[in-house]
């Protein structure tokens, strides 16, 4: 989601992993809330006691907690199609706050949630990969692109043979940039330079990341 | 590391990735060590720019970066033994507080820091998988684990053929038990139940996850 997010011109500054705690899940939240255009919240959207993303969620916001006739349906749907009845723990699955859109789930029981609060965009996301790749691909993503207007293209170099510090001093001069950005990781096969520019459409990046004459040796 | 925290009795309740932003990490350290007792830092500990470790962790502290001898001694010698001589910019990576004792890295050039500050541990490893995790290991786990006096065991049961809101009304007695504590949740192959007791020793925390009788079908 982080790299998804880079390539349409959204900065991911702050990712952060918290348990099924509801006071902790809640100060994390108004913590993102208070520096954070966009939250993205994955996991806690299932039927059991420590599934508590929903519950945070409506308690930040200040808004309760409702059954949704649509959601409701899709679920009791799923149910029925494996010969199942809902227990009453499942339904709360089909609860929305009543400014979330709800996001549907092909996958499995829990609609995802879209809310637009002062300015702030949350999203709610269920944690199974299956289930999250595919709305995030769908249903979350291109909202978020629509919105960003931007687009974010990287080049990387593999440099071979000089140690990081070297090549810290070789690119100095590049490294207060601020547009295109320059990066420098120490991997497993050298030393990578990411090159990284953002513009308003794909043709404006890669001129900024464009390399005009092939790099000399050290 | 979560798992091996876990395994020796710390409660992992936070983790935050933040990046290579002088403000941003200081602000993320100060919450860390406003609500948490060891504070484990991985990565920014290379010769570069975007390295920010040491000057945050200095910076939270109020404690100056000083060169420290034997540090810098190990680094010349790594930097000799390939026929090298390190750049201004790699001598930082010998730099600590004066707080700060010196984790040896068998495998890079920057040590780690272990700092104990008000009743709080800030311990920096380096970033690159096979220095931390030599670290890790060989340095700072036994600390920890001398500190805790604690123990934590799990055993999982799994389930298959009933869905996550079944299981959930089955255990519902259990959820609220604080030692040991019962936590569901859906896997691939079926519903998981994870049982983790906390004791002072290993019997005693194994005598708290036994089972006594086979699970009845639902």
């Amino acid at each position: 989601m982080s790299q998804r997010l880079a390539e349409i011109g959204v900065d991911v500054h702050h990712r952060h992993t918290v348990g099924d705690n509801l006071g902790r899940i809640v100060s994390v939240l108004e913590l993102a809330l208070s520096r954070s255009d966009v939250v993205l919240i994955c996991g806690g959207l299932g039927p059991t006691q420590d599934d508590l993303t929903r519950e945070s969620t409506a308690a930040v916001t200040g808004r309760p907690l409702r059954s949704d006739a649509e959601a409701e349906q899709h679920l009791r749907g799923f149910f029925a199609r494996r010969g199942l009845t809902p227990t009453p723990n499942n339904l709360k699955q089909a609860t929305l706050i009543p400014s979330a859109i709800a996001l549907p789930n092909r996958a499995g029981t829990a609609p995802g949630w879209w809310v637009e609060k002062e300015n702030r965009i949350i999203v709610l996301l269920p944690g199974p990969p299956v289930e999250l790749q595919d709305m995030w691909f769908r249903e979350v993503l291109p909202r978020l692109q629509s919105r960003s207007g931007a687009v974010i293209l990287s080049r990387t170099l593999k440099t071979w043979g000089v140690c990081e510090g070297m090549v810290d001093e070789f690119v100095a001069p590049f490294l207060g940039s601020a547009n295109p950005t320059l990066g420098i990781y120490a991997k497993g096969d050298g030393i990578h330079l990411r090159i990284t520019a953002k513009a308003a459409n794909e043709d404006e990046a890669l001129s900024l990341i464009h390399i005009s004459e092939p790099t000399r040796p050290y």
